[in-house]
């Protein structure tokens, strides 16, 4: 059997009682470490399993499917996923290819981003389209969302902005090279967000956001030490919220009372 | 301490880690049980956790917030909601009762079906905003989730509708009266929210909705025994999935190559 287990988004201690039974009398379990991290570290979470857990970067998982999968038909193997399974197109990939192999698939839900969002008090009904804001380079600029967010805006929905994380991204001089030389993960802070859309906002023609549009910022969502702040996107490009993972939020132009008077304990100005 | 626990989709074992052992130290532990429910019974929920439950319908939690705050002001008091504590507008302004009275708030994370929807293989970014279909009355037939749901079709997303639930409701006959009369639960199924739709789109002019508009009916996500079926709405409309509860996608027009591939599994004609 082929198991995916979602961690959820704060420690060891996050994981569901179904999820960790799984994961104890599993054969092989590996830890997809690319898309989202915990803010507690491998061992932690290898301490608490009880388990020897294999570290699977975007090549492991993409390229090496096979071999995951294939244990997959005599014993048990789980994929251990930050969040919720099914937030990442790579593991939808790895649930067809394992059909085809006629591998049995299960799936352990947990919290995702998507719904924990809900801590800030806005209502998850009010959320439009999802958008992803990635990393800018000197020659790779997209700014395709920002449409996205003023379409949700114009529809009168707040739009979650999940801010780019690279974890063992190798350098653009090793990309064709045999040996890969990998940077530094770097992980997207509600402040480079922010500084990322007010530099768009200086090109574009956009009646619908400005400088004064109201954000929120979050940081460690689910952890000890999370951080929610409410405020305009400009006063959002000089907040520093600490160590990742950062989410955020542009809000919609119109909010319900209770969602106002619920983010009243997040605002500075 | 006041602490709001998400217990996830399945059953008993779908609680965290973390939460199972707030749940055991606490002196008072309640259930909400009108926005949803779990597959398992409360008996199996108590056994489990070892905890007696008080089962929580809207007029406790509505009216009774002071009794259930208050108590937290010297003992742990926990809150059981299905799915994630955050999904429901009554437990944001619990949360703000709880800090008006100076009372600390832990929120719990868990699975909601606003994330877990995304076991069908739709991409969760690919969502707009999310509808509730109500159940409708002779006197009270409400359609304005289908202009919700034309607009992100118009965008190219697809729309989780979330179905009614009637828990505790009293008859309308009793309502007026000291003496409440309550109707026996009822939850909406797929096949009633596709007879909802079809009435609807009989008479409207809709151009982007017809009957031939693919649809996804699920029942029991992350329950030993979910079932997923993709076809047209007017299929749906005689698709019986079997007990609650029941979550219908309106599939947007354009399908990404993973998507549709995903979907085949799930396809009946």
């Amino acid at each position: 059997m082929f198991y995916l287990i979602g961690l959820g988004l704060g420690d060891c201690k996050d994981i569901t009682v179904k999820g960790l039974e799984i994961v104890k009398k599993c054969d092989k379990v590996y830890l997809e470490s690319y898309t989202s991290i915990l803010t507690c570290g491998v061992e932690a979470l290898e301490q608490f399993y009880g388990a020897k857990l294999i570290l699977a970067d975007r090549d492991l998982i993409e390229q090496g499917a096979d071999e995951i999968l294939d244990d997959a038909k005599h014993s048990d193997v789980a994929l251990l996923v930050v969040g919720d399974p099914f937030g990442a197109t790579t593991h939808t990939d790895l649930v067809l290819r394992a059909k085809e192999k006629q591998i049995d698939v299960k799936c352990i839900h947990n919290a995702s981003i998507l719904s924990a969002i809900g801590c800030c008090g806005l209502q998850l009904y009010s959320f439009g389209e999802t958008v992803s804001i990635p990393f800018w380079t000197d020659t790779w600029q997209p700014d395709s969302f920002f449409e996205k967010i003023c379409n949700n805006h114009r529809n009168n929905l707040h739009t979650l902005c999940l801010l780019d994380i690279k974890v063992k991204e190798p350098t653009l001089e090793s990309m064709t090279k045999k040996k890969k030389v990998y940077m530094d993960p770097r992980f997207m802070s509600v402040k480079e967000a922010a500084v990322q859309l007010l530099e768009i906002l200086k090109k574009s023609e956009s009646i619908v956001i400005d400088e004064s549009s109201l954000c929120i910022g979050l940081a460690r969502v689910g952890a000890e030490d999370q951080q929610i702040v409410a405020c305009s996107l400009s006063k959002m490009a000089s907040v520093d919220l600490g160590g990742p993972l950062h989410s955020f939020i542009v809000v919609g132009p119109k909010l319900h009372p209770l969602e106002e008077e619920y983010l009243l304990q997040f605002r500075i100005v």
